[in-house]
């Protein structure tokens, strides 16, 4: 494909008028919007006046004035129809790890009679850093297995099935549908991981049978730098399960200041100490460039994407990368990864030419898909650069990987 | 005395200046920074960078190239002079409550053959949440004592005595080392919440022999509404305690994605998720507020602050309202608090006529003196306003009330 058959393509987007709501840097093929959303246009006036007319001329008076106490559940809201849930049923919260770790503890202890927590061997770190420290804190067993797996190791001792939806690396997704179900005729309860997926790919959280999940606002929901984070508990599930997390947000009447913790009803239990109305203002900001847009559209752009990214990379430079994930779009989400000897060498010389995607140790580089906001040209100007690098013949020269693997 | 006589003690402060670090709003008197901090100056131009020139420009790189990584420990070294410790014993993170459950079950952890939590049953109700529902999940009773039988109730089987160094009612103060002394001798860790204290008193918390502490970024030290908060682990504990909260912005090497947790070094393993960098800028301009300050003044000016107000008050209206706190300076915190029995409707006129403090259930009228930026003229002046609503004969007429009393 030419530069100019990729434009033609971009002409033809249905997604192509949102890139305007973002502010992205000249110059530069910015592939990595799956570890750090790009900056909406309206963000910095949002959190500007937030600070300046709400914090500064209004300070106490506005979280009732400016109506902070509901920001959680107000930019929540936004969720429902991106991941497919109802409002009452999701809230802002903290960072996913600290979310995982609620909602992990909680669902333990109400499976008391189960003692083992399945996961992914491979699941993302932090997902297993939290599940290990739980598991200590509980007294439970991790079954840890390789992700085909899973359906096989949810027994009747299972309490939980906690798995990232999108692997981080191959950008390989789990069939939801099928694994909450497996949990579910287990008498299991399922947790899911959505920080590589919501916002890229199709969920249907209540239609897939999904107990509990955690996201990320800082990925494709571009919340700016460690953004809170989103957890979902279905609403049959939310008499039974308690974080032990308590704090006074999360308490019936936070400020009736009684000595004993009454959780919320619904959702709010969820929240803990008080949250940070400038990072929510970022992540409601974030949120609403997806206003108005069908996520049907964001998942058919994401497969697109990647899948020209694919073919053009292979056809350019096919005999010196090797495909790192599925290569059927459905069973993908909306990153690529190639595996290639010299990774971050590679990596660091896409950046160079200003094509930026990220490198995953040992041997990978990946590049994200942002549907809102990345093209078709890029995709081709990406693979373009790429192909022109490893076809380059000083890859076989020591002295070239010293120039490129500056840290 | 008289606003002139106010007027001249102002010309007289030495922490004078400092009012012109912040952006308060005109015709008010803000008697609530002990709720939420006054907005800095900076913060809004500061912010703002941190969005359009970090984030939107140079996006995930700015990681390393401004070094957000490191935020974490770079803000919290701002808070070693103001509460008397070392750099590598604060970390910025999470919530205040999210922070005392960390060190908490930490604490517990560290103290296996010991099951009893010590409290004050009047400590702050967050504190109380955070302390029941870590209890449970571990499998501890919780002694709730009155204030004055702290030191009685330490025996051989508590692990942990958790105590909120300034009382949010009343201001009334603990004598750190008095507690900390019978702690120790007793073989218990103490926790201490520096919420009410922490940026308004003197702390020492090295020379008064602090095991653990958290406080809030969003009082004293203007951060911002629910800004990130603090956490400090005495250097010598650091290696036997281990945040049951394990993230991968806590592991020993967070990039290296190994699937086991390995907790970092020193402060850094309290860290769980990624924190919020935008949250993190703001708080780093209100700890800058400190700048070139040091504690003793503030401290003073804090005694002298609130000693004028308590005098001037109880001269104008003794008669109507009962000081509802300590008397002497040096047993309480920066803020003061008195009873009357139509508080809420007391303090609503207050706040019509441009004196904003606090009003806590169930009769408490509260004000709160910043040093860095209350005057001796803003305390007089409230002091007068109070004066004037209580001695105003309406007080009998229930009309009044009802009109005073707007939700």
């Amino acid at each position: 494909m030419t530069p100019h058959d990729a434009r033609a393509l971009d002409r033809g987007d249905p997604l192509a008028f949102a890139k305007d709501r973002f502010r992205l840097p000249a110059g530069k093929t910015y592939l990595d919007g799956n570890s750090l959303g790009a900056l909406p246009v309206a963000t910095a006036v949002r959190v500007g006046e937030t600070i300046r007319h709400q914090w500064g001329d209004d300070l106490i008076a506005s979280w009732t004035g400016h109506d902070w106490i509901e920001a959680p559940f107000r930019v929540a809201a936004k969720l429902a129809p991106i991941v497919g849930a109802r409002d009452g049923e999701l809230l802002i919260a903290d960072s996913t790890s600290v979310c995982l770790f609620k909602l992990l503890t909680a669902a333990v202890r109400a499976r008391p009679d189960r003692r083992v927590i399945v996961t992914d061997a491979a699941n993302f770190p932090t997902d297993l850093y939290v599940i290990e420290g739980a598991a200590s804190l509980l007294g439970c067993e991790v079954r840890r297995v390789p992700a085909g797996g899973i359906a096989d190791a949810i027994d009747a001792d299972v309490a939980v099935v906690t798995l990232t939806h999108v692997d981080y690396r191959s950008g390989a997704k789990y069939d939801m549908a099928a694994v909450n179900a497996a949990a579910k005729a287990a008498g299991a309860l399922t947790l899911w991981d959505l920080s590589h997926s919501a916002g890229a790919v199709e969920l249907d959280l209540n239609g897939s049978g999904c107990d509990l999940a955690v996201g990320c606002g800082y990925k494709y929901f571009n919340g700016g730098p460690g953004a809170p984070a989103f957890l979902f508990v279905a609403e049959e599930l939310q008499k039974e399960l308690h974080s032990p997390l308590q704090g006074w947000m999360g308490h019936a009447d936070p400020f009736a200041f009684s000595a004993s913790y009454q959780p919320a009803d619904g959702i709010g239990q969820y929240l803990t100490g008080t949250p940070s109305v400038l990072a929510l203002a970022a992540l409601d900001c974030g949120l609403d460039t997806f206003s108005g847009i069908l996520m049907s559209a964001v998942a058919a752009k994401s497969r697109a994407l990647s899948q020209l990214f694919i073919e053009e990379v292979e056809r350019g430079c096919g005999d010196k990368v090797e495909l790192a994930g599925p290569r059927e779009p459905d069973a993908r989400g909306s990153h690529v990864s190639f595996a290639h000897p010299h990774g971050y060498a590679v990596m660091q010389a896409l950046i160079d030419g200003g094509v930026i995607g990220d490198f995953r140790a040992p041997n990978l580089i990946r590049f994200g898909f942002a549907p809102l906001y990345n093209s078709y040209a890029e995709v081709v100007r990406a693979a373009e650069l790429l192909t022109e690098i490893l076809n380059s013949a000083s890859w076989d020269q020591p002295r070239f990987h010293a120039r490129l693997k500056v840290t």
